[in-house]
């Protein structure tokens, strides 16, 4: 039951923290919007910060443990670096609102909550290195540098919470294959 | 005299805005940091949201005027594209924290207000999508669409005010370099 009410709080703090931002949204906004006492709010989460953790540090585990999933598999390295595009792209999509949290109000946390996500978006840029050190090694990327790479790309990736809309002209699939088509090209004719 | 004064207090609350954030940031904070009555204050500015506007619009006017300069010059789309993409980084490192809140805070403006820095932010890459669709039409280019594709590289140029560090191992120029060259080998060979 206790779970059930945290994941209710949590989805209307994720609506509120996305449209007014998470220092405009009050405890009494969250209250309002779940029905609750201000005073019997606090019996499901202890504050307001760790109620953000929370929401950035689920959001961010998400989009870790997919990427560690298609790392682990044995296509080939050009095939795994479009797998991960399209489900970054599927799951920035339908976790759109968690996501504008995580990548716009995540830097409100203080010390030490922040370094938890930041050391969590970190693993997540590794993984990305990762992926294109391997094509590297495999002779088939060609980059400069691959962190400065994966920053670019994690970047596109990631900026989409800002652009996509549900009722656009293409699909989240079809938007990261567009994006996966320009990258793979650009990695693979990269030499300098 | 009061040009430079109002100069000050937009310095003072691009760092307020960047460090706290916007909404965390009050009036008081402000005239605090700039030594003057909350009263005083008010002199210079008519609100806090006014503020903002001024900030952002002045910032995202930046990048706009200066891509519209490469635009008309004689060079051949390629060298367009990378210029734009090092102007872009030279602008958004050098304007860091003004950058900052252009793209974290701006969506804390109220209407018409977010409507006019939608405007001018529609205009940008609009300016980015016509240089990829000359670059198409010139045969230099292949994109399934040139609108993806600006979303997907402006996507990484602005991502760069999260991670960009002036003590880091590339400078602005370089990035800018390693960004356009993935870039241009992927639009170049992007023929799907």
């Amino acid at each position: 039951m206790a779970g059930n009410k945290y994941e209710e709080i949590a989805a209307a703090a994720i609506q509120l923290f996305e449209q007014k931002g998470y220092h405009a949204t009050s405890v009494q906004d969250i209250a309002d919007a779940v029905g609750l006492q201000k005073g019997s709010l606090y019996h499901y989460i202890a504050s307001k910060e760790e109620l953000l953790l929370k929401i950035t540090h689920q959001a961010i585990s998400g989009f870790v443990r997919r990427l560690e999933e298609i790392i682990d598999t044995d296509l080939p390295v050009e095939e795994r670096f479009r797998q991960g595009i399209r489900t970054h792209m599927q799951y920035i999509t339908q976790y759109l609102s968690m996501s504008t949290v995580l990548l716009r109000e995540a830097f409100s946390l203080g010390e030490p909550h922040n370094e938890v996500i930041r050391d969590l978006t970190d693993r997540y840029l590794n993984l990305w290195t990762q992926i294109i050190n391997e094509g590297v090694a495999a002779g088939v990327f060609y980059v400069k540098d691959s962190r400065i790479a994966a920053l670019t790309i994690l970047g596109s990736c990631n900026w989409v919470y800002r652009w996509f809309k549900e009722e656009g002209k293409y699909t989240a699939e079809e938007i990261a294959d567009q994006m996966a088509d320009l990258f793979l090209n650009g990695l693979k004719k990269g030499r300098t």
